[in-house]
């Protein structure tokens, strides 16, 4: 197979990723509709990222989660009137204040999470479930291997 | 293997998932700032939206993507001052106005997505090639079976 096919099949990886967005974002906004009415779904996709980064300064979440500010402003006073996070104090800087995730807000993080899983569930009943697991583990692998680059 | 299991596999699923997400839209964050300064990176994912769905009435853009009002009409700005887009008139509605990709916005998408295929090509080097067959095989199923599904 020459050098031209290969970065065909390269773009159609990122041509099938761009669909699977596009179709799991009209998941996700559906999910979080009917959860709660009136926070953003991207609200939640920054929700379900502070989960797992754990804390993290108030003035650098724009820029760690490729935000604009006034969008992270509005999302992170939505996530606090829902009680999803609450502002602590940094310890390593007395004026700095965290953001950090609250248990009702981690709970609304796994429900999420296993909403889309029982969705995928449902979408895949009927694939061997040797084929769902080479799906899993090639993207596992391809996960592994766009961490340690940096484009 | 029990249900229970299976249940796991798709939460893993979803979790490979969202973890590519982020990794891939860090990428995007990075090559749309080499290529424009000034825009934001999600109005890059409307305007290759944009170009695959073909002419698109302004007043449904925001529910047919699930974005806020505000969001697309900064984006939508932003675009048509870099020539990415235009407004036509919608021949079905002398009022409405249908936002349509130009050329330039075309070749844009173009350049987008071809650096980004090259950047999955990159990190994929040492795979063989028959693995990245199957995953974007696998990906092409994943699509089908999401297609007919409505949350």
């Amino acid at each position: 197979m020459t050098r031209a096919d290969r970065q065909q099949v390269h773009e159609q990886l990122e041509s099938e990723l761009t669909v699977l967005w596009r179709r799991v974002r009209r998941l996700s906004i559906a999910l979080a509709r009917q959860v709660d009415a009136g926070i953003d779904v991207a609200a939640y996709g920054l929700l379900s990222a502070l989960n797992d980064a754990g804390d993290v300064r108030a003035g650098d979440l724009a820029d760690r989660f490729g935000l604009d500010k006034s969008t992270v402003s509005r999302q992170i006073a939505q996530m606090e009137s829902l009680g999803f996070i609450e502002r602590v104090p940094d310890p390593l800087d007395g004026r700095a204040r965290l953001i950090r995730t609250t248990e009702v807000g981690r709970a609304r993080v796994r429900q999420l999470r296993g909403a889309r899983g029982e969705w995928f569930g449902s979408a895949l009943q009927h694939w061997d479930a040797a084929d769902v697991d080479q799906l899993v583990e090639l993207l596992g692998r391809l996960n592994e291997a766009l961490e340690s680059r940096d484009p």
